[in-house]
């Protein structure tokens, strides 16, 4: 098992790494401090995971509240399920919620442990790739509005992420795609040398190479947590660097209504676009973007926007997103593999040619 | 004007509390960061004070959400419909919440702010007496769920809270009974020299004399900033406190359902129950206990439980309330008049047959 940490003063917490981590009972009840848990999975992760995890909680009350799969369910009314399950079964302030699945399980149970009675404790136990390496660390959490995607959302730290490499042998092919892209994403912004190992094992990620997966994973969350640990609630700016491919990504996924494209297929192609975007402007080499390109692509993700979105919608779409702050939009764009920033101050026409041109040679479904 | 301070490291906030604030502009801009307002009333308070309020802020985007009135409307519902007029007049992260009404306006519109893209600014313009001497300061937000109250929320402290007496002059007599409660409240929790002033100045107070209103606005401020400044999440136990007479009062107000008794008068009535088991306890004498029943009583607020819920019921509405943990029921109950204590350690079985006797004399409606 691999340690580290995510520094952020009286509100650290450890990431744990590691095989049958689910089993583990010592770490898991070392982090409850009440005598009452309630495990938040869905209707696909619990059949498989549920059962190895429930012995570790033997002597407390344990709940469970399933949820239905799918980013089309991160919403009010299913958080409201939540609520209503904590309260029928009494949970008081010193429960514990356990997130058990995805992104959206962990986005969903830690705003609930966020909002419950304001505030209770939570664990973040990740059974994708993505979640593992992105939503379980950092404490953003939320659900989507009909008018955009994360909209609702507090930050509320876990008292500790327990990734169980285990749960990746059960992951379709299609999620772990979707995770590398959060993975490649890390080396674009920020690590070089990562981006450069990355290409070098990118195949042995997609046979699920244990020792890369481990790997790729811990250095994934080292560079997620030292961000976080910079700037917790996006206050510098520097955590936004984390948004690269982002707002492009969350247009895509808006645009086409949730549950079409995954989050991390999304985000593939968003960086991609965004790194057309910095080649266009003069920032990136077009050896950088053939390099971002060909990753991106050998993990199995889309390059190109789906058809359907013009870039009229497009703009919209991102004018809507987050970002935004008093009406100009900010990107994360590329100054070389490794270099991002954040900027408001770019050319807005080549942004705009760049979709037309998209728009003009888009495919469908990834 | 007067001022006061919350003080609470870097989210320390100042509370204005004088004639004509509302219309005071130099004032209320000094505390928007953005360009772009929007102010959460009611159907009540917006054609009293909303076109009063709106020129504060020309030359930024004003937008107004006006919910419908009454404690039965603070729900997620409710909440969904002010995330929805915020995204479709796209206000983004620089946005400010202002909102301009009672305790349910301020408590929807800070959970609003709360979580709105995982936090905005918010201002706190309260117009009941019980709004402006204790939901508006101290941050606690949040919403009801039918199964209790307040049960989801969060804290979230405002950038300023601006008490406009004014606003006081259009204030229901019943309104304004149900805010001295909490003003009581303050006097038998921990400050027994104020609770002397309210003795001898309650007549003044209910014909509504500007300077003693005044002097009992600031001092019940005072009173909620200090325990809130010692405590601003409820760690330590002080904070638990200001629920002095609350577990009582919200058993009653989930028993009758929202919008039968007011949540002051719920109040007055739980402080009275909780002063007379302190009693029957040994810890408060019957001078005491006298003083402070003819208090309440003078405040014309209910002093007896309604007809209707028996004392197993009340039992299990507290049993249901946060002030629980680890399955155990906590009570503030008094040492005497200012010495409140939160305790768990007490006869469970004087608090059973104390519910019994008031259900054989329960009154109805106040």
């Amino acid at each position: 098992m691999q340690t580290l940490s995510v520094q952020l003063g009286e509100r650290t917490y450890p990431i744990y790494i590691g095989a049958r981590l689910l089993r583990d009972r010592e770490l898991l009840r070392r982090h409850v401090r009440g005598s009452a848990v309630m495990i938040v999975s869905n209707e696909t992760v619990a059949p498989r995971h549920l059962a190895a995890l429930r012995p570790a909680f033997a002597g407390m009350q344990v709940d469970a509240t399933i949820l239905l799969d799918g980013e089309e369910y991160k919403t009010l009314q299913t958080l409201e399920t939540i609520y209503t399950a904590l309260l029928e079964n009494k949970h008081d302030r010193g429960t514990t919620l356990v997130a058990l699945g995805g992104g959206v399980v962990g986005d969903i149970a830690g705003f609930a442990a966020a909002t419950y009675q304001r505030g209770v404790d939570f664990i973040q136990i990740p059974t994708t790739l993505l979640a593992q390496v992105d939503s379980s660390v950092g404490g953003k959490t939320g659900v989507n509005h009909a008018l955009g995607k994360n909209m609702i959302g507090a930050f509320h730290q876990p008292r500790c992420v327990i990734i169980d490499t285990d749960t990746l042998g059960t992951l379709p092919d299609r999620e772990l795609s979707a995770g590398l892209a959060e993975v490649i994403k890390y080396g674009l912004l920020g690590d070089a040398s990562f981006f450069a190992w990355l290409e070098e094992n990118i195949d042995h990620l997609l046979r699920r190479d244990v020792d890369a997966l481990t790997f790729c994973i811990r250095r994934s969350c080292e560079n997620k947590a030292a961000v976080v640990a910079a700037d917790e609630t996006e206050q510098t700016g520097k955590r936004a660097l984390l948004n690269y491919g982002h707002t492009f990504g969350h247009a895509i996924e808006t645009g086409l209504g949730y549950g079409s494209w995954l989050h991390g297929e999304a985000v593939g192609c968003g960086m991609i676009m965004a790194a057309v975007l910095s080649h266009r402007l003069g920032w990136l080499t077009a050896t950088d973007l053939q390099r971002a390109y060909d990753l991106v692509k050998r993990a199995r993700l889309p390059t190109h926007p789906p058809a359907g979105i013009g870039s009229k919608r497009f703009l919209e779409l991102m004018a809507a997103d987050k970002k935004t702050l008093g009406g100009k939009l900010r990107l994360v764009l590329l100054r070389g593999i490794g270099q991002a920033i954040v900027t408001a101050d770019f050319d807005q026409g080549a942004l705009r040619s760049m979709l037309e041109d998209l728009a003009r040679e888009s495919h469908s479904q990834p």
